[in-house]
C-alpha cells in the first residue's frame, strides 16, 4: 500500500518561468498551477509530494543527496541539464531512488541537440511530449512502481 | 467527454512473444494478459480499444491507413521498427491520428542502436521503461489529450 | 521502335494516399488521377503500362522478380524505402530491368535523412521535385532509353 | 500559354568539352550538338532558349543576376560546382527564377564526393543520369511548371 | 548422437534468384541445386532439414517464431536484411535457437554498407565468402555445436 | 530615442580575473577598468548600465530571469559556458531581451572546442576578437538596435 | 592619430543584390545606401574608404594583393565564400592587413553549413548579425585597432 | 625543501558520498577516512593540506580563484565535471597553480563518455584507477614537483 | 584431387596461450590439442598441414612470403592484428595464396573495435564464432576450394 | 628522346607572392627566381616550359583546356584550390595530360584541412615539402615519365 | 608484507633514447639513470625489479607471456604502441598480472592521436605527465595494490 | 659539398617482393634492380648509400636508432606501416635525421585507408606515385637539402 510514500518533484533551469516562457513550446499553464495539479494527483494516489526548483546544476545534485531517506521516488524535469549534466546523472546513480525523467515538449521533435538525454540510462523511464500531463503520468508511474516493489 | 472514443493499440514485431521472450528485458507478464489490462484501462476511461499485432512493416503501415475515420488515437509499440522504419513514420504523418510511442524497456539504457527512434518526432509523445505500465500510461495520455482537444 | 514496349510503375508505401496525405508536401492530385496521367503518357509514347502499389518491402521485391520477361522498363517511387531498403536495391540489380527512380517532392530540400537514396546507384537515373510530372518525365526518359538501346 | 517564355541553359566547368572528355562517363554527343537538341526541344514547346557556359564560379553567379527579368526558367548543370558552390546556391535563392538541376551521369553511382549537391535544396527539382536527355527532360519540366504557375 | 536433430535453412530476399542473378557475385549454381546439396549434407550428418525463402522481413520474423519447438538449429542467409533488420535480430534473440549467419559472397570485400551485420552479434557465428559451400559449412558447424551441447 | 534605456552586462566564469589571467590571450586591461569603459560608453549613448559577474551557470540563468522588466538589452560574455550551457541558451530564449554575445579573444583562432557557441543562435549577434573593444561595440550595437525597434 | 588611414570594404558574391535579395534574411536597405553609410562612418572617424564587390573568388584574392601598401585595414563580407574559400584565407594571411569579418545575418542561426567560417581564424575578429550595422561596427573596430597599433 | 608548502584538495560533485555510493565502482572507504589519509600523507611529506568539496561547478571555479597566493599545489578530482567543464579548465589555466587530476576508478574502463577529460591538457598530470591511493600518489607527485621547481 | 595439397595454419599473437587465457572467451581446449585436431582433419581430407605461431607482425608477414611455392592454402587466425595490420593484409595480397580468416570467438559480439577486420577483404572468406571448430571448418573450406580450382 | 617536349607550370592562388608572403612557411626565394630555376631545369632536360599563374579557379580550368595539343606534361601547384576544387580535378581528368601535383611546404605538417588533396587521385604523383626544389623534382619526374611513355 | 614481490618494468619503442630524444617533451634524465631510480624505489619498498625494453610489439607481447609465474606486477610504458597495439592489450588481459600504465609526458596535452590509449581499459590504472616520477608513482601504486590483495 | 654524405634507404614490409607482387600496382622492376638504380643515383650525386629492408616495425625503429651518427639522410618507404606506425613516427622525431617519405604508387588514388600517412608530418617531404623513380627523386631531394644545410 502506497499511502505513506513521499515523492519529490525536481524542476531544472528556466522551468519556474512556465506559462510565461515560449508558450508555443511549453504551453500556457503557469508553474504554480502545474505544481498544484501534481500535488493533487499525488494526494489522489495517497502520496505526499514536495516540489523543488533550481537553475543551479550543483543545487540539483545536492537535492538528490538530501532526498535519501526522505523520498521514495523522484520526478525529474532537468530542463537543459538533461542534455549534458553527467553530474546529475551520477547523483541519480548514487542515491538509488527510483527517478522518472519528464519533459513537457516532445524533445525528439525539436533541435538535434535536444534528442539525446544523458540522464535517461539511469532513470526508471522517460515520459515526454504531453505538456503538464507528463508530470501526472510520471507520478502515476512511480506510484505503480513503488506499489509493485512493495 | 471521451466516452465514445476508440483507440487502436499496435504491437510491432516479436511483441506477440511477450512473457516468453527474454523476461529479463521485457518482463514476465504474457501478451494476452497485457492486452487485457490495456482494454480494462480503456473501459475505465470510457473508451473502446482494438489490438493489432504484426511482424510486417508493410502491414503496420496499412493498418495505419485503415485506422483513418475509425480510431481517434493510437498507442504504438513499433518494437525494432522504431529504429529504422521511415515507412511507419510517414504513415503516422499521413494519417494524422494522435499517436503515442510506447516501449516496455528503457531503450536509452540498452544498446546504442536502440537509443534513437525515427518515429518519435511525429508522435504526440514517448513513454518508455515502465514495462506493461507504459501502455496504460499511454492510454491515459491519449484520453487526456483527446478530452482536451474536444 | 518502342510501340510494343511495356512499362511497370511501382509506388511504395503510403503513396496510395496521394492527394489525401500532407498536400503541402505531396500535392493535391489524387492517386488515381496521377495513374491515369501516367498511362495516358505511356499510350502517347506507344507503350503499355501497369501500375503496382504496396506498403510491403517484400512485396515490392517480389514484384521486381515477377517483372522479368514482362516489362522492359520500371518507374519506381519507393517512398520511404528509398532511404534504407537494400533488399529493393538488390532486386533492381538482380533483375536488370532499366529502372528510373522518381520522387514527387524535392527530397534534397527536406529532412537530412531523406537526402540519401540507397537505390540511386543501381537505377538508370533519378528525377525528383516535380510533383506528378516527375512520373511523366520518367516515362519519357525510359521511352528514349529503350528506343536508344533498340 | 508558354509561347513567349524564355529559358537559360547554364553549363558549368568542363562541360564545353562534352563529347571529347571521358566519353565512358559523359557520352559521345558533342557539346554543340547537345545545345542544338536543347534549343530544338525549346522551340517545340514554344519557348526561346539561350545557352551559357563558364568555367568560372563567379561568372555563373553573375549570369544568374543578369537573368532576372530576362528568363523565366533556368536549366543548370553546374558540373563540379554542384558539390561545393554555396555562392551559386545563394545566387539561385537570390534571383528566385525557377531552376532545374541537371546531370548527365548518375552522380549517385560515382565517387562518394559526387553524391551530395549543395544546390539541390534551392532548385525546383533534380534530374540525373540520362545523358543529354537529362537536359531535354529539364526543359520539359520547366515548360510544365511555368504553364502551371501561369 | 545428432540423428534426430532438425535444421531450418532460411533464405532472405532475392536469394530465390540464385544462379540467375549476378553470377559474377553469387555464382552459377541454381537455388534448387544449392538446397539439394544442403539437404544431402544434413542427411549425411544424420539430420533433417527444411528450407524456407521469403522476400518479406516480417515473414522471416514469423518463421523464427514458428521454429520454436520444431528445429534445433537455424542456418540463416538474411541477404540484404543482414545490414538493417533489427526485427530479425530481435527474433533470433527471442527464440533462442542456435543460428549460424551465412553469406555466399565475402561481404567484407564488397560495398562499405555490406561490411556490417546487425545480426552477427546474436548468432552463434558467421561464415562468409565460400559460395554455396558456406551453407554446408554452417550445417556442419551446427551439427558439431548441437552434438557438443548434447 | 534611447536615453532612458538600461543595459545589463553579464560576465561569465573567470572573467573577474581579466588583466591578471593569461594576458597573452585576454589582454592586460583590468576587469574594473574594462567595466568603467563600458559604463562610460553607455553614458555617452544615453543609457544606464549594470554589471554582473558570476562563475555559476545557475546564477547567470537566474540573473536573466531577474532582468525581465528591468533591462532592455544584455551584453553577454559567457566565457567557457558559451560552448555548452544550453541552460543559459534557454534563459536567453525565455526572457526575450535582445542579447549580444561578446568574446575578447577570437574564439575561431583558438582550440577546436572553442569554435562553436551554443548561445549564438538565440542572440541578436556575435562580436569576437577585439579585446575589451568587443564590449564597447556590443553596447553600440544594442543602442542602435533599440533605437531602431523604437 | 587615425586621420590619414584608408580602409577597403570588400563585398563577396551576391551582396550587390542587397535590398533586392531575400529581405527577410538580409534586410531592405539597398547596397548603395549601405555603402554610403559605411563611407560616412569612415569620414566621421577621419578615414578614407574604398568599396569593392565581386562574385569571383579569384578577383577577391587579387584585390587583397593589390591592397598592400594602399589600405591599412579591410572590412570583409565574403558572403558564401566565407564557408569554403581557403584561397581567400590564404590571401588574408599573405597580405597581413588587419581584416574584420562581417556578416549581415546571424550565421549561427541559419543552416548548419553556414555556422563555420574558414576565414575567421586569420581575421582580427568577427561581427555578425546586426544587419548593415555590422559594417559600421567593423569600421569602428578597425579604427580603434589602428589607433592602438599606432 | 617542501616543509612550508600548502596543498588544496578539491572534490567535485557526488564525491562527498564516497563509501556510501556505488561501492563496486568507488570502493568502501568513507569520504572522511579518505581525507584523513590524504592529510596524513601531506604531513608525512611536510606539507599542509586543506580539503574542499562542492557539487557546484561555479563554486569550484571560485575556489580556484581563492587558491591563488594560498596554495602551491592542487589535487583535483572533478568527478563528472571532468568530462565537460571548460569553466574549470579555464580556472586551472587562469590561476596557474600546479594541479594534478585524480580519479578513483579507471575512467578508461567505464562508459565511453568517461574516457575523455577536458581538464587533462591543462593539468600537470593525471592519475586514475587506484581508488583512494590515487589521491596519495597525487600528493606525492605534487611534493616531488614542488621540490624540483624549488 | 586434393591429396598432395599442403596447408599452413598461422596463429597470431597470444593464441599460443589458448586454453590458459580467458577461457570464458576463448574456450578450454589447449593450443596443442587444437593443433592436433586441425592436423587430423587435414589428414582426413588428404592434405598435409604445418602450424606456425608468432606474436610478431613482421614474422607473420615473412611467413607469408616463405609460404609461396610451399603451401596451396593458408588458415589464418591473426588475433589482434586482424584489426589493424595492413602489413599482413598486403602480404596476403602479395603472395596470392588462398587464405581463410578464422576467429574462435564471435568478434561481432565483442568490443566495438573488434568488429572490423582489415584482412577480410583480401581473404577468400571468414569463419568466426565456433571455437576450435572454426579452424576445422576453414580447413574443409580450403579443401573444397582447392579441389574446385583444380 | 624528350628534347621536343613542352611543359606547362601552373601556379594557383597567392603563389605570385612567393618570397614576400609568410617566408617562414613558403621560403624567401622570389616567384620570378623560382620560375627561372624551373625553366633552367627544363632546358637542362631538353624541354620547353611555359609558366601560368592565376588566382581564379575558372581560369586554371580553362588553362587546362587550352593545354591540350600544346603541352605534354603539367606541373601543378594549385595552392588553396588543392583542398576543394573538384572543377580543377575534373579538368585534369578531362584533358588527360600527365600532371604532377607540387607543394612547397609539407602540407601534412600543417593545419588539418590542408592534409587532404582532392586533386591527388587524378594526378600522376605528388611531391610536397621541399620548397622550390619540389618544382624541380616534378619537372624531372615528368621528363622521366614522358621518356618512358615514349 | 610485500618484501618478496617482484616487479617487471617494460619500456616500449624509442624509450631507450630517453635523455637524448626530444628533451623538451621527455626530459633530460638518461634512460639508465631512470632505471636506477626505479630499482632503488623498488628496493625501498622491499621489492625486486627487472627492466625490459623493446622496440618490437611482438617481443613485448612475448615478455608478458614469460612474466607469468615470475612477476607479481608490471609497470608498462608502451610508448607509441599505447595508441594502437591491441596485441599488447590482449597480452595484458591474457596473463592477468596487475599492470600500471605509465607515461612520462602528459599525453592529453599532446597531439590528438595520443589522447587515446587502447591499453588503459585493461590496466589497473594510468599515471601520466610526471616525467620519470611517473614510474616511481607506478611502483608505489603496485606495491600498495599487492599489499592490499595480500 | 655533398661528396662524403651517406644515405640510408629503408624499405618496409613486403617491399622485398617488388617486381613479383601485384605488378599492376607496384610495377615490374625487381627489388634488386631498384636498389641498384638508387645506389647509382647516389654515386652520381657523390653520396654513399646503404639499403635496409624489414617486415618488422620494431626492426625499422631500431634501424633508425642505429642510423644516428652514421647517415645524414634517410629515404623511407614504410609500406603499410605508413598508415599506422606511430612507433616509426616517434623514431623519426627522435633521431632527427632528415627523412623523405616515398611511395611507389599514388597512395591517394588507392583505398581510402591508404590516403593518410602518420609519418608525413615528421618527414622533410613526401614523394608518391612515380614508381621506382620516386626513390631517385627522394635521393635528389635529400642531396639538395643536405647541400643547402651545409
Amino acid at each position: 500500500m502506497s499511502q505513506s510514500k513521499k515523492l519529490l518533484v525536481i524542476h531544472g533551469p528556466n522551468l519556474n518561468l512556465l506559462g510565461e516562457r515560449e508558450p508555443g513550446v511549453y504551453g500556457t499553464q503557469s508553474y504554480a498551477s502545474i505544481n498544484r495539479d501534481i500535488q493533487e494527483e499525488c494526494r489522489r494516489l495517497g502520496m505526499d509530494c514536495d516540489v523543488f526548483q533550481s537553475n543551479s546544476e550543483g543545487a540539483i545534485v545536492t537535492k538528490f543527496h538530501e532526498a535519501r531517506g526522505v523520498y521514495q521516488g523522484i520526478v525529474l524535469n532537468a530542463g537543459a541539464y538533461t542534455h549534458y549534466s553527467i553530474a546529475i546523472r551520477d547523483a541519480i546513480s548514487a542515491v538509488k531512488i527510483p527517478t522518472v525523467e519528464v519533459h513537457l515538449s516532445n524533445i525528439h521533435a525539436r533541435e538535434e541537440f535536444r534528442h539525446h538525454s544523458v540522464l535517461a540510462a539511469v532513470c526508471l523511464g522517460q515520459i515526454s511530449g504531453f505538456g503538464p500531463m507528463s508530470y501526472l503520468l510520471a507520478v502515476r508511474a512511480l506510484a505503480a512502481h513503488l506499489e509493485q516493489e512493495g
